[in-house]
């Protein structure tokens, strides 16, 4: 949503892509369709949990301060700067022509499973997590609220997934890593896959991937230890 | 997300469109971007106010239990059924050529709109007005939080609008029909554009145009009256 500072390349080989992110549900989107892209990007650390998306720094690159963030340097007059993790999500599929079908019906499927994720389930799950976790009081009308929506929209995919492999159809797109990021942290919500079978064996197809592995391996390890 | 009873045309001149909505913000959405494609459409109301979206009938075209639907019947081996309104308004743009660039930094930020748009603002006004409005007790905190970031989305949206005469850029795209859905619908989530005057200029441009017009006159007949 603004220019960036960080300089153009010159030269050197850094990889034309960054990623500014942290092990966040929204965050490993990015990263697991840039290893399933085979794309090469350097990440950065933005360690939410101190509140490094809200600084002066952070919001001169996304004015929304939040992450994810990709800065595209291989752009004509770029560097390029891009928010919203499906937004992120589509432009790396358009750009290498994979994860997103060129048309039609199938097309469709996917850009209707990334905005039921980004209006549905994610809006519930980080609802129900912050209600259940972090209000400074009890607010237990929000908590059924939410934790009920989390459980409904859960559902709502658990019968999507009864008749396709992918959330899309037949094959694996940028709205399976849409709705993996937030199932993937899952436990935020007090959510589990008791009764939704069909998303318990979806999820584990997708978590096996190599690429999504080695996604979640890159975020995880902007985490200080200690 | 299923299959739809409604029977393939056979001949008669009906509208080969099907769209079941309300007079909601996320209705409104879809008879905005037909009526700027210039697309016939028959409209079909569902009244949400009693609660005719958990229908039994509803749920076998939208088992997500929201409005809109879109139905095409012109699609091979259709009807196609298509819910989530930012998914629809990809889908007619991109049937059409139409309110959505056709590649490049363009098009990247008409997405980045839609998802800002559908994980950021319309959660935060939708949620605003059911705990100001519905909420059976008052939840404070929830309050609060909703109200809050309804303003800070609007906020973000204003620094966008202050660079731009649109919201993704030079043109009228699609992402300027998404976010007027819930514009139009401010005063249930509490929210006024008087510390926002880039929306409120971009608001006044918007609701001006005659096809933006329309497409309210057509959901606002949806409502009984009496």
């Amino acid at each position: 949503m603004s220019g960036s500072s960080i300089p153009a390349a010159a030269g050197e080989e850094r990889p034309l892509l960054d990623v500014h992110a942290f092990a966040t549900p929204n965050s490993v989107k990015v990263p697991i369709a840039l290893e399933e892209l085979g794309l090469p990007y350097t990440l950065h650390g933005v360690n939410v949990r101190q509140g490094a998306q809200k600084t002066p720094e952070f919001l001169a690159l996304n004015p929304n301060g939040k992450v994810p963030v990709l800065v595209d340097r291989t752009v004509e007059d770029g560097p390029f700067v891009l928010t919203e993790s499906a937004a992120i999500l589509v432009y790396l599929a358009e750009k290498t022509g994979r994860l997103l079908p060129g048309g039609g019906v199938a097309r469709a499927r996917v850009f209707e499973q990334l905005f039921f994720h980004a209006s549905g389930l994610s809006p519930a799950f980080g609802q129900s997590g912050f209600f259940q976790r972090f209000a400074a009081e009890p607010q237990p009308i929000a908590i059924e609220r939410f934790s009920g929506e989390a459980k409904r929209t859960l559902g709502v995919l658990d019968g999507v997934l009864a008749n396709r492999p992918f959330v899309a159809g037949e094959a694996f797109t940028i709205a399976d890593i849409a709705h993996f990021g937030w199932l993937w942290r899952r436990a935020f919500a007090g959510v589990s896959f008791d009764d939704t079978p069909n998303v318990a064996r979806w999820y584990e197809a997708i978590a096996a991937r190599p690429a999504v592995r080695r996604g979640i391996a890159r975020v995880e390890a902007l985490v200080p230890q200690g």
